[in-house]
């Protein structure tokens, strides 16, 4: 959509500097602008490239000191990254929307759909699901029976969601994320093998969850796996049964969380973390990328390492491993020394 | 499916204590159960739990002493986690099966369908595929050509499973594993590009086999990657070409096992585990969480760490961590007052 | 297919020992060959299996010593893994091609399909999809509005492409890869919730590119993530919204890589490596299994461990921590000493 300088100044509450008639038609990072383009400079790191840019516009702090001759109009506002946020999110709003229901859909009579909801080619809704208004399930999605899908909420191609699940409003799922797979329970036997322990729970996804690609979140034996409300979680990240992950915790890629861990509220996660089963973390815990948290983490930490430890601890080891090799030799070589004496 | 306090007595060999013919309906945790539910105490920490519990009937041990009168109905057991079980394993019977093959699944007529097998909606299923008397073909799965699918198998929704693969009897395979694609084989160039090697060899899964959800199993470059009988996969594993996974190993989720590992029988692995293309692991070996093995293992060992070491060996490792950050400053300190003196 | 030995010799260019009229139809590895198979000898440490082997044709390196009789016919060549390479290349050259447009896929009649194209059952193509020449798309693939697929790419089961992503000439992307999901990105708001940040822009792919089964590349914010010519990437690996990944760099599988990351040409990254976000990567560099890299990496390094190290430094970390336990046992028991003096 083209738009001009003036009309986003309204819309970022800015102020134009140059020719406020200048059009645009799109994002781009200011290394990468065309003439059709508008631009940020939200950190200070990039401000040089203000002047090589070939953005037709570009959104700057109001108090930049611009040093020289621009050809692009600019735009000043208080926090050129919220703008840049705001910006994306009016263009996000222009996006034509997927509506209707697909005859290629297969979708058991018994099954209630609400108003104004988008069902895409080859999807399986099984019986008595419902889908409440608003919501879109994206082409070759899998909804089991009983199953229930919240407002608004988004469901890209190919998740599969298993029997029984709840989704709530305002949720979005990305392709290839299975929820409600049985837990991972088993039971030796004397003979060396073991025998499947059945996964009777089911998952509860609250509201304004959003859950990565390929990510699996796994039904509890019985009960319910929680994923609490504004949880955020990225890709390929195991969620095992019986967990509960607190409202507004955050979970970057790859994580693992083992059976029955219950994490708090605000948590901030790193990538590759794993998480020892039955563990109990706190409130507003932080956990740096690929540590391995083993015991109970009380509110407010923040963990490093494999096993983990608290960070300013951890962070003395790692630097202490530097000396470590250089230590050893020497007293590796004394001890020779001592020996030959 | 009610039923009542003295069914599942019987059904669980307990004696009750209080109404037998309170009636419920669920299996619950203790700490969630409502008066329709029934729950067990399988360890003493939730002993307590009894005196609040909502729950209509609770199983504890024999030998369980209760100090206060309860409002539940009682039965006592031998060993309550097998009784746990034993009613799941009859709840999960009572569940209705799905039946019948789709007339919107899209099966070659060259494929060899056995007697009461489930085939639903969007499935593909190749030329030449063999799918065996009981299976459970769930939505969307693609079965490619000349695969086999044995007795009893249960393939959840979307599941890959490219040709000539082989699946055994009483496997369970779950949503959005792939199974069969092609091994990770280049070689490079002289000009710096890598040429594909042809993967040629296929997957054989053997029986009672459970693989999770969006696992990957490669098929071999020649001959088979192997999954012997009774192997127990957790989610998001990847499991490389040409490897052998021996009869019984259970392996937790998210690991990453390298091309042409051979592990033995009977080994139990957690979370995140890594292992080196080409090592052999013997039976019976434990592999700890997160921990890289990049070497053979001999049978019996258990391994920490990463790279991964004899576990004893590496706790002691663990344990001296927390002391080497206050060596270092005390030698740094000693060798600054050395050189200043 | 049944080829003779004469066969076989002419197209690796090798000399035929015993019997050029003996056929075989199928590659075996040497210890599981029968009278029917073809095997190769690449490593020395398999040269004894020649004297076992059941196989009908081994082909061997041209100065190999025969010590005794064999039963199979013998083919010598210069480079027997690379003429075994060049055999399977031949091999898969005849496996049938999939080809035809399916009445069961869904195709917007915007799209444009080139010619001698595959598609089949289930697949969904968005509009203005453009799909060139020869390329191969498998049962149940998603393909979102605006994709572009190139020349001869294949495209296996179940693949999901986001809209306006772009895919290049000769790929192959294997069962369950998310090629277009949103990056992971979210702004804090003050209380404590986070707001999502739309994701607008795309991904492309440059030709040769392989991508493994259920890898995970999101589109960017704006602009691009991309992935240069030649790039293969394993399986269960993630790649983070905005990143670049140079030309021919190699990732093993369950790699987890950030938000703008850029990693330069030629690459090669073992299993289960992480990178933290906004890290610069140069060309050449080697990256060790689980590896964590958190700050940028010059040209031609090798690294390993985490936090990594460059790799000759952290083998001397690695060796150290074997003496660190009976040192510090030591140290504590010396200090022990002292204070008891």
């Amino acid at each position: 959509m083209i738009v001009t300088a003036k009309q986003i100044a309204q819309l970022i509450n800015g102020k134009v500097e140059g020719n406020e008639n200048v059009t645009v038609s799109n994002l781009a990072k200011i290394e990468d602008g065309k003439k059709s383009d508008i631009s940020f400079i939200a950190d200070a790191k990039y401000n040089s490239c203000l002047y090589a840019t070939q953005s037709g516009i570009v959104v700057i702090k109001d108090d930049f000191i611009v040093e020289r001759a621009v050809d692009c109009t600019l735009i000043r506002v208080k926090d050129p990254r919220l703008s840049f946020i705001k910006l994306l999110q009016f263009y996000d709003s222009l996006k034509s929307e997927k509506l209707g229901i697909s005859k290629h859909a297969f979708i058991a009579k018994s099954a209630i759909i609400g108003r104004n909801v988008y069902i895409g080619e080859g999807v399986v809704v099984g019986e008595n699901v419902k889908i409440y208004d608003d919501a879109k399930i994206y082409p070759q999605v899998y909804i089991g029976d009983n199953v229930i899908i919240g407002e608004s909420t988004i469901i890209y191609a190919g998740v599969k969601i298993y029997e029984s699940c709840q989704i709530g409003d305002f949720c979005i799922l990305h392709s290839g994320c299975v929820i409600g797979a049985d837990g991972f329970g088993f039971f030796p036997t004397e003979n060396g093998t073991y025998e499947k322990i059945p996964q009777l729970g089911n998952v509860i996804i609250e509201s304004n969850v959003e859950i990565g690609a390929n990510s699996c979140i796994d039904r509890a034996t019985v009960g319910s796996t929680v994923i609490h409300q504004g949880v955020k979680i990225d890709n390929l990240t195991q969620i095992a049964h019986n967990c509960t992950i607190g409202e507004n915790t955050v979970m970057a890629a790859c994580c693992g969380i083992a059976g029955s861990v219950y994490i708090g509220k605000n948590c901030i996660f790193a990538g590759q973390v794993g998480v020892k089963d039955h563990v109990v973390i706190g409130d507003s815990v932080m956990a740096g990328a690929q540590c391995g948290i083993h015991k109970n983490i009380a509110d407010k930490q923040t963990v490093l390492g494999s096993p983990a430890m608290e960070a300013k601890k951890m962070m003395r080891v790692f630097a202490a491993m530097n000396f470590l090799p250089d230590l050893i030799d020497k007293i590796n070589k004394n001890n020779k020394n001592e020996n030959e004496t």
